[in-house]
């Protein structure tokens, strides 16, 4: 969310805060800024919506989805600043951050690198001791923040499919997205009763399922959101904030 | 402090540290860097020197140095970023954020903008209320803080001359800045001792003295500051942070 | 044209491309990066529309509409870059560029500043003297242009009111803007073919119209667009590139 | 050359113009700005340098010296827009752009990557046909600019030693560099006039050295240009513009 800059508007974070549990709020490194910021959060905060800092790469351009070889430090430091930015934002607002999610490269990056996976950790940490730690289940993310004492929450998502070793299937292959709503919700509701998902060479593969990832800049977010809300309202199970 | 950007140095943060209080630090946006921002930091924490947010226009280029016409709502936003963010970097080393003083051309047409001045004390507020705000002796930026229940500092300049108006003489004319070490310690001395300086015009003009700026860019900054403070300490005039 | 940014879309110019006869294309500095350059010139090129470079004040966050206080030697530093870099991207898809016009604040800025219309002006000669130069009519622009022998283009605006003294009513008045199409319509033609406009005080004022301008990030500009083409038309007007 | 960034100096290029035949001159994307770029090229025009320029990634932070995973596509208008901007500020100059050389990261992950070679290749040849493009000796960015038809330009470099694949030690490793400025000489000369160097493992490589970088920004670059330049003159090696 929040990933709108100066005069161009990206998603419709309006209409997707009403059906959302927590949003991850970019922080004006790979979109957002400082206007946007506190905007997104006041909407958050209207909609009871726990806010989570989304810190990424500084490459606006590349709407940080581009990988960057920045060391753990250089990591570490991007974070704190980006943390603490929106930390600001909220604290102005009277309201108080939840949790922190990295973004697009930085956030893939992470997963699969230890040194960068414990820079993120210990950087939310330096934030605030509190703060949740959204990472893809099973990666590094989950196991550095957890290694230092961090609450955390498994991240899984509905719109793509999984290797057998718990991966997401790469954007450059043929099968990574699952377009169909159904299927995706189906997905998501496996992952969470069964604690597991189908990977795509047919294996079941185990994973925890604490928070499920909506794009906001889909093109159908909003409508997705919608469906996969009222199909887990439907099955009973509650949607909360960790 | 803390001017340099990225694998540009400015000024000579290491010497200038141990001869100083109070250090405003630069967040990113006319100067500084997420890693600078650290080092500065831990530097001043070192070296027992309060820390201060430093503010000012997204104008990487021009130092901040440029007007840019921005409305009070952008303002405040710029400011609860950038404080934000320092907030953040000074929590991640166990320090605690003293002080704001913005920058540059922002500080200058605030000093002459009440509703820009109102913006940047609403947003050191937001941050803290317990943030003093640095600005121009007899300025809006103090007025308007003190409005709000901000404590102030007010700010003199040992190498600036001032007009029959209790403002600074601007850059474009020629006698704008003090060449001579000497005189610039006199006129310190006046302002602090006597509450006053004399103007261009020879007029005695009021005003209070609770902070020096000293520009770390200044090619003789660390010399000038060793002048300083010794003349000072000879004369008992205690240096300490407000 | 050519606002986009990035990941983040503005206005429609494929289907805008269709209904003109000259484009302003950004450079990378209001707006625009480097891809969005090529595509969008690639589109003029293949709609056989007059490819021009739209340099602005480098400011993304505020898109260029904010003041910013330069030197001349600046803006002629800044706008040499700009047409600079679009002639590169015009030249390596085969084309040639055929006209500057600079973007918001330092259009209007120029416009009153004969310093910087003159830096304006020189930097779009010292890039290729057979340049024309697109400016407010009756300002500085066109002035200082043609006194150093560039060839210009008077410009009309179809949506905004005009004052007495020939310049544009200023956006934070009320009455700045025409909102119905058909006002527009006939304010167009009527500069047109009778070289005169309506001031809001109800005084006929003396204008040149050799391009009209269409901003391509209004919400009905497509719309506008054809409605604005089909009626000079239907007046046998004809529509070309000068 | 033109490292520099609006208030932060970088380099001495008033005294190094004086001791090179061919300067690469950043262009606002690593480092430099509008501004720098025509007080550089000025400065070269006047001490009859060859002037290059030295296109980098959208990395100011970074120095454009942290790998980017940009495509092929992404890297030719990247190069495009750059290169041409420098075409534009040294045709306003009146002057010539002579050669290309990317920068840092870009050139060394292009000299080992086909298609982001051709990709330079191609941006450097669609700007003008005659340009020369710089690489490193043996490397893709050669060959690829043979295949389409540029002319090419040898890069050897005097402090940095060779592995026995003729690749550059990477800076990751002790050994990387020379630190003498006797045997970097040595080295040069031996390149120059056996067209060999001594690997790290001691073997003799093969390499063309058609050029001899030198890091403008390194502390000793003035006093090591001026060493070198004493050397080759004094063994009748003539330094010459390609």
């Amino acid at each position: 969310m929040g990933e709108s800059f100066g005069a161009w508007v990206m998603g419709n974070d309006e209409k997707l805060m009403k059906l959302i549990s927590s949003a991850n709020i970019a922080c004006g490194y790979h979109a957002g800024d400082a206007s946007i910021m506190r905007k997104t959060t006041e909407l958050a905060i209207k909609n009871g919506v726990a806010v989570g800092a989304h810190p990424g790469f500084n490459d606006l351009q590349g709407f940080g989805r581009r990988n960057m070889q920045l060391s753990p430090q250089e990591v570490y430091d991007i974070c704190v600043y980006q943390i603490g930015a929106m930390f600001g934002v909220v604290r102005a607002l009277g309201g108080k951050l939840h949790h922190v999610k990295p973004h697009g490269a930085l956030y893939n990056m992470a997963a699969q690198d230890r040194n960068l996976a414990r820079a993120i950790a210990e950087a939310t940490k330096a934030i605030h001791p509190d703060l949740i730690l959204y990472g893809l289940s099973g990666s590094f993310l989950i196991s550095e923040a957890k290694a230092i004492g961090l609450k955390t929450a498994s991240e899984v998502f509905a719109d793509r499919t999984y290797q057998n070793d718990g991966t997401l299937t790469p954007r450059s292959q043929p099968n990574a997205l699952i377009e169909s709503t159904e299927d995706a919700v189906s997905q998501v509701i496996m992952m969470i009763e069964e604690g597991s998902v189908i990977a795509t060479d047919g294996q079941k593969v185990s994973l925890e399922a604490d928070t499920v990832c909506i794009h906001g800049d889909g093109k159908h977010a909003v409508e997705f959101a919608a469906e996969l809300r009222s199909k887990l309202l439907q099955r009973e199970i509650e949607l909360k904030t960790i």
